[in-house]
């Protein structure tokens, strides 16, 4: 019945408070400069490049078949921090099989997950620690830090699922997350 | 392309310390009485249901279509304790989709994860705080609890995976776990 090869069961150490995985197969970090067309203010994210290009976020992963019935996992860690006021965010995606879901995880940290569809839906859920964001199929997804320490969270998601960054990239998310004189104000 | 049905995203609170999650649309809970056949020594067992039959585990879950695409998860709880010095554990299970994996997310306590395949491999992965289990597709798991706290971990699913409670029912794990003087011994 099964065609799906026998693979050894494997363990991954992850600092559940720092947001670090051990020995990661593949580790993501976007820079400021990694963001260009992605914040309103152009040139606020010009002066935060010419400044030193800080970090934004960090993808943690460890090499997992990318076939149905497997679970791919990452460590997501968004730095705190704004653009002209805006709060650092990831770039955000669809899955490539738009009929997957993903669950998040918070373990540290303060923020939004943006929710959209392609026909235009989005809508803004809390992410904190202690708290699980369920991700249905068919939306994309970005995070989003509003606190003042890195926003962490355990991502899960089917293992065919894929990513797909560009269509977020033309679209956008047509909901924007400010701090202003210590508030949060949703645009 | 597409015959999924759009849902809502949702969030989800829970307590990451206590491994609690509020407002469970299931919440399973195994006393001592539940587990008749695991441990070894059913004399110890019958004592144990006696004198009170003692919560043994729980597992906290939210409704999720039972879809392929979507991601079930759930938080597991696994008290302290032993049968005969046995260390208390979870029934354990295959998913009924037996090419389904599962990740284990450790985040409190200190265990096994005991694994096997239907032709009779079997392995112990540790588990603890900061460390995540990947059990593959194809094979049976269970939690063991080793500490003197109680082992929580957060655990993401296919979600046509499914449970198999009723060959592990049969089969059983090849090792044993023990606490003796202070000290675990595996047979």
């Amino acid at each position: 019945m099964s065609t799906v090869k026998l693979m050894p069961p494997f363990g991954v150490d992850i600092d559940l408070a720092e947001g670090v995985m051990a020995d990661p197969d593949r580790h993501l970090v976007r820079k400021a400069s990694a963001m260009l067309g992605h914040y309103q203010d152009a040139d606020a994210l010009a002066r935060l490049i010419a400044a030193g290009d800080p970090l934004h976020y960090e993808v943690f992963e460890k090499n997992v078949p990318e076939e149905r019935g497997q679970v791919m996992f990452c460590i997501s860690k968004l730095e705190p921090g704004d653009v002209g006021g805006e709060c650092f965010m990831t770039k955000g995606h669809y899955h490539t099989v738009r009929e997957t879901a993903e669950v998040y995880l918070c373990l540290r940290g303060r923020g939004f997950m943006a929710l959209k569809t392609a026909d235009g839906q989005c809508l803004l859920e809390p992410m904190e620690r202690n708290r699980l964001v369920y991700v249905p199929p068919l939306w994309a997804h970005r995070s989003i830090n509003t606190g003042s320490e890195p926003l962490i969270s355990f991502c899960a998601y089917p293992g065919d699922a894929g990513h797909n960054y560009g269509d977020i990239e033309s679209e956008g998310f047509p909901k924007r997350v400010f701090t202003r004189n210590g508030k949060i104000a949703v645009v």
